[in-house]
């Protein structure tokens, strides 16, 4: 079986809503007047170890995109995938593909288009969407305002080191955090025209936050015992590792954002107030201490 | 200079056209109501050689994208890129991002999203613009349709297999060739209402004629006297491989259409027939001879 085969066997149940679909040279689409689009890769043994399961490479590789639409309040529509494998593996293939479709189903999004060539393990995903009236931004955080998390932080950190050293009883919940993120898109709708800034957190909330306050020229003031962390991570790591993974982690793809109203976590299930935004020009504090806000950076000349 | 730093760095200056662009999240685009999509990966040692110069790596990416949306008859208008690099060497972005983006402005595309990440080297791109209200399609060519192409056919498999074996003199004209492939966008809109069919030559005459031949239940005589072949190719290589590379070659990114005109050439600068569609099932005939069409895949079991 060809490329061809490969691609219309695995993926052309998913295009149903483009005109033209997987195995043209281009789709078509019925989009309105303002299309949101987001891109992101994920390289084996980069952004995920190795012998990471194929359905967990399917799902994060559309999840992080949809996470991305949801960072600026749009609605995700339909996605084109661009996969590079070494080998032609049905099974490995029957699994991403089927973990990526379901994904997309509950989320209503379809796969209009796609690349499959052969070479070291990647996935881009390119997600397009209806971007709201007024997107939420990064910058527009002002000083008052109060800085909340959608939900867990650290689980997905905290699964990652597990895979990659030992993994106690109870840590299949933190590794299934790293492996299947759950995009906050419908958070990111009640978000509208509430939030003052909005982004999701990816390379850790430190180094997102940061984003948000150098985009917002402000400073931003986050309380350690603030941060919500599962119990899960609570009851396997200490507290200072609970603390790092929670601040430094990344990977947990739940929103973070900075709202006027200091009490939205009781009209909003699951979201937590963290921090406060201060006047400043950008720098990061967790109990009252700069940080340095780097995040995950891939090439990083240090 | 991290990844935020190189991003905004070499590519900030593209995103004119988005109201969000490179940095953001995602990017927000004005949109009309049919929109065109598509998607395509190059990987380092796979679609060009390891040696490849950057600038050559930086065209080749976006115009085989550009490519996918003229063979629709789309107009692209946007672009994202998702760049995967093992290394950060500034000289080689440097290059890979003017080439990318001296292509871009010469057919009006903005660069408007991208990710850049670490890993073996592989970039993909995904171009968008406007479709037209009735795209061309692969399926639509009819028994008596004449098939044609739009421009040399061969000259970027010779000039892969000079950089693979020797450069003679006057080498570099079919290297360009292979390097930087001209999307054909001004032909692809003259083919508007006019092509039965339409794909661009990216796997070979035969491999991309033949998926028109599917597509449209018709069988494609193909004339090999009729092909089209520069003076440089056949001045440095044989017959047998002149025809080699024009029929089976790849790489050369020109349209081949169908029409019921048999004298379009006579109207279209620079187009050629070389054959003509037949009553049939999908079989693809060189001088009366069935050919296997099975052009390049990735993926091939054999």
């Amino acid at each position: 079986m060809g490329e061809f085969g490969l691609i219309e066997r695995f993926f052309s149940r998913a295009g149903g809503d483009a005109e033209l679909g997987v195995g043209d040279d281009a789709a078509i689409i019925a989009t309105t007047s303002r299309t949101a689009v987001a891109v992101d890769t994920l390289v084996s043994g980069v952004h995920f170890p190795q012998d990471t399961p194929a359905a967990a490479i399917g799902h994060r590789a559309l999840a992080v995109n949809l996470s991305d639409l949801a960072a600026i309040g749009a609605s995700p529509r339909w996605f084109t995938l661009a996969l590079t494998l070494p080998t032609l593996d049905e099974a490995w293939l029957g699994a991403f593909a089927e973990a990526m479709l379901k994904l997309a189903q509950q989320f209503g999004v379809s796969l209009v288009g796609g690349d499959t060539t052969r070479g070291p393990l990647s996935v881009t995903v390119q997600v397009i969407g209806e971007a709201p009236e007024v997107a939420l931004l990064r910058a527009g955080a002002r000083a008052g305002d109060s800085v909340y998390v959608g939900g867990y932080l650290g689980d997905a950190a905290g699964g990652l080191y597990c895979l990659l050293h030992d993994q106690p009883e109870g840590a299949q919940r933190l590794i299934d955090a790293f492996h299947y993120p759950q995009p906050q898109l419908a958070l990111s709708q009640r978000l509208l025209g509430v939030a003052s800034a909005t982004i999701d957190v990816s390379d850790g909330l430190l180094a997102d936050v940061g984003h948000i306050a150098r985009a917002s020229r402000c400073d931003v003031d986050i309380q350690r015992d603030l941060l919500p962390c599962s119990s899960t991570l609570r009851r396997l790591f200490a507290p200072s590792q609970v603390s790092a993974f929670a601040l430094s982690g990344g990977d947990d793809y739940v929103l973070c954002f900075t709202a006027a109203n200091p009490d939205l976590a009781e009209e909003l299930d699951g979201i937590t107030r963290v921090g406060q935004c201060v006047a400043g020009t950008g720098a990061v504090r967790v109990d009252g201490m700069t940080v340095d806000n780097g995040g995950y950076e891939h090439f990083n000349s240090r």
